[in-house]
């Protein structure tokens, strides 16, 4: 290989990439980037066996071929390297690769191509497009509510069900629910599947581009794959059988609350700072008439309390859940007002919702308190 | 107490006396704030024993008094309350205090305030008038070339030199030396003593005024205190004798080099990807002509180089540092160019100098390799 490319793009192909290195990866090999150049064209590959990454940039190319450098390293090369271009020429005999950028010239071990697990389309059930601003908010939506136990692996994962032209994703810890539906023009088919959250977390990362793009997206049922423009990635299942989520939501609600976003947001999270230092974290709304009434008590450090408008059709409520479940929801709700139903009383799960969008639903249950 | 006070204010001096609260303090009162109101101040205490903190901010005050608040969960609350002003009220009877602002309100357990070890004003031997800038420069230059064994203590602080006019500051970790001096233009007295380099680290951060401002240092043998306008410092000295400096410092050199700092300290950052990686982050300086070519090597890693144009008078040089020692140097250096006198073989420590500033020097010795 001996190739040019812009260090601007080295550097962004080389950042994405590397989210699929592990620090400690499984063997040796796993640590290095795979690099591939052909017809102008360099591609990166990368991969931990659980997420596999492939960027394209474009690259003069004087001598194709393939090699893997150490992962670590040549990023931080590359990031330093003084001048705009960057020169990458394969040096077989001692198994090394130059890197030269004005004065600066490195030369880094590389390691056999052929040992490395390059990262393949797997063929497909079902593929869809979707726009990656649509991608965006099914991910952004749920995948905060997923659970952290490993001893429950279904949990640490976002269920993707696709049916006809409906397509739900959907999270939950046992404790708290959320669901985010897209509705499609054309027939879709039908799948579920559980995606893991870290990678869920990684496409949205990836997914920053400020022009609306179209992402291919491709299930099977041991894989998922996403791909952009220039970008490849694709991530193992999450094996097992995800809950019927539209059996959690409760059928019907007592009271419907609307408030801002934005203040019921910040005052949740100064009381909070009071029910943190609680084993439950366990904070108290007292919905009465017009105004909602947050408080939070620990005998160590002191109390909390703030009143804050609401409108209300419903009877009055008093109910306790832990602060952290609603901060996390308040902070994925777009519209200005949030919507709230409660239930009849305060051991009933309650649904938090945007002011207008029915698409989106967050259901949570409460804390049972002796008062 | 009952007063009111700006936010944005209590916020600030809240933030600054936290830097002498330790996350595990020596006794419980220690994990608090000290609070203390009077004609129109409220003045706020922290300590660990090791520096002690005073702010003083204006405050309307309706009753005076004092008490001690827990000192994490007063930060917390206050940074997040929603309003511009904030009321605290002592309530002496269930021993809290009460924090409001708009629809907020808090009420923290308090601590008894005569159990709290105030920080005061100590007499000096020596007390004189420093510009904030002159301070800063001092410690700036200096205080990055501490050592850090705990066993050797000395080396974990800055010496502060005062001999007549002059003020000399310095600092070593036995491998590389710098010293910054500065000229008053009255007598100060005489007076040698260390200061530890975490103290030095808490002025620079605390010195952050964009308007020049004159700081009061009050010196005696066993602690240095700092008073800035509205703010308070003291510290406990460093007990042992500091090593004469000026001894350390080569007599002559042979070769002098002028190059770009910049272009220096990017080359070496560069270089340095590839020595940290071997056991003494060994780096290479070849001074030959009108150029240094500074490279690395490492037989697991690979090889980085650059060529950088130099002005040199005086023969030829080939000698080897820890990468490390070159780059913390570098970065202190505020001339466009540096200078860097070099003697008459690979064992003798060079010196780094500013273009034509001679009250900082920085001599550091080499490593000496096999070849």
């Amino acid at each position: 290989m001996n190739i040019t490319c812009k260090k601007i793009e080295l550097t962004s192909a080389i950042s994405i990439v590397m989210k699929a290195v592990d620090s400690k990866p499984q063997t040796p090999i796993l640590s290095g980037i795979y690099l591939k150049s052909e017809e102008g064209t360099l591609e990166l590959h990368a991969t931990n066996y659980e997420i596999g990454l492939v960027v394209r940039i474009d690259a003069d190319i004087e001598a194709g071929g393939t090699l893997v450098v150490p992962g670590r390293y040549f990023q931080e090369v590359v990031r330093r390297l003084p001048g705009e271009t960057v020169s990458l020429a394969h040096d077989l005999e001692d198994m090394s690769i130059s890197i030269t950028s004005e004065s600066a010239s490195f030369k880094l071990r590389s390691m056999p191509a052929n040992d490395y697990p390059t990262v393949k389309k797997a063929p497909g059930n079902i593929e869809f497009t979707i726009k990656d601003n649509t991608l965006r908010s099914l991910i952004k939506k749920t995948v905060f509510a997923c659970g952290t136990d490993p001893a429950r692996p279904v949990f640490t994962g976002c269920s993707l069900a696709v049916d006809g032209t409906k397509l739900t994703m959907a999270a939950t810890n046992t404790h708290r629910l959320a669901i985010k539906e897209v509705v499609f023009d054309e027939e879709l088919g039908k799948i579920k599947l559980i995606i893991p959250s870290r990678i869920l977390g990684e496409v949205l990362h990836t997914m920053s581009s400020e022009i609306p793009t179209d992402i291919e997206v491709t299930c099977s049922h041991n894989a998922i794959s996403f791909s952009f423009e220039n970008l490849f990635m694709t991530s193992r299942l999450i094996a097992g059988q995800f809950p019927d989520v539209h059996n959690v939501v409760p059928s019907s609600f007592t009271s419907e609350v609307l408030l801002s976003t934005q203040g019921f947001s910040s005052a949740v999270d100064r009381v909070s700072l009071i029910s943190r230092s609680n084993n439950y974290n366990i904070i108290r709304f007292e919905f009465v008439g017009d105004s909602l009434h947050i408080s939070s008590n620990s005998p160590d450090v002191g109390r909390a309390e703030e009143t804050i408008p609401i409108s209300k059709e419903g009877p009055d409520l008093s109910i306790s859940f832990n602060a952290q479940y609603i901060m996390d929801v308040l902070k994925n709700i777009d519209s200005e007002n949030c919507r709230l139903s409660l239930g009849k009383n305060a051991y009933g799960a309650i649904a938090v919702r945007e002011e207008k969008d029915n698409s989106f639903i967050y259901v949570v249950t409460p804390v049972r308190t002796q008062n």
